[in-house]
């Protein structure tokens, strides 16, 4: 039997991106969000969306640019940490011993413990009433040498990501392979 | 060592959403995409991007309505179906034996046999290139009472998600737990 649950916001297995962007001071900051994801081929782009109360928001209207930095299982705390503290009140890269670089093509730093780099330049924003909506055309990607398969590309089992769920506020690896597509 | 891997569209654990659309014929169809989840709290919206040429894209306008569902591990094989065929060379509720049910309260059919059920109102559509992505409303989400925790709401281990990879192509379900939030 079905049973209405209401107007919501749950999706179950949501991805755990970390968006780095600059402050006015040039003060590198990150925050965790899960409600993002790539969004369309040509140009390849990706969408995050952010409160404007975040401490980041203004940062990445400012500087036109962000990452999108993909944690592995064994950075879950500091994925978490980085989400629920702000960068009006720490330096989140100093409390997590993280290691912010400067992108060499777009103003935003990413981390360098993460094995999976976004480089985004901003290219819309829109608000959509809580949350405004940043569309980050991706310019490059960058992935530790470790993580890459034969063919150069990211290895999913060696990136080892994080699901986060929104109703358990609980994170989660990925299990082994189901089956693979017919495409 | 970082290694750049150029413009691409690569983000890992991309969740998987099965698309519900009628068409000018009220026929119902399905598609499963992978570009697409929540962008905002209030109202309660989802994102899901389309490319032009999929059979659904007109219904979801015309219609202006579509449902998402969300498949267990045990549908990977319906869902990866339905994402590689299209509804205009065949009834894919058939050829997959899944049951469209036509919501009460937007103009869409949801599955029945997928576990949890967003209904959305179409609010939004914007050309961003390849694709073009949809902003619908939550309006409802029905879920199986079977797959419900004790609090009312679905619990992520009963309803068994699936995450796709897109660089491997292939399917993966939810491992064990690695901590909860501080949140």
């Amino acid at each position: 039997m079905k049973v209405s649950l209401g107007r919501k916001t749950l999706l179950l297995a949501h991805p755990v991106l970390i968006v780095g962007s600059y402050d006015k001071d040039d003060k590198p900051n990150i925050l965790a969000i899960s409600w993002g994801g790539i969004c369309n081929s040509g140009p390849p782009s990706i969408t995050i969306s952010l409160r404007k109360s975040r401490y980041s928001y203004q940062g990445i209207l400012d500087s036109g640019a962000f990452t999108v930095n993909i944690p592995s299982v064994d950075q879950a705390a500091e994925a978490d940490f980085v989400g629920i503290k702000s960068g009006r009140d720490m330096d989140k890269f100093k409390e997590t011993g993280l290691t912010p670089i400067r992108s060499e093509i777009v103003n935003a730093p990413y981390i360098k413990e993460f094995p999976v780099n976004i480089m985004c330049k901003l290219i819309k924003h829109e608000d959509l009433g809580y949350h405004t909506q940043f569309i980050g055309e991706i310019v490059d990607i960058i992935a530790d040498e470790s993580v890459l398969n034969e063919k150069g590309m990211p290895d999913i089992k060696k990136v080892n990501p994080i699901v986060y769920d929104t109703i358990s506020k609980s994170y989660f690896g990925i299990a082994e392979k189901i089956r693979k597509s017919g495409l």
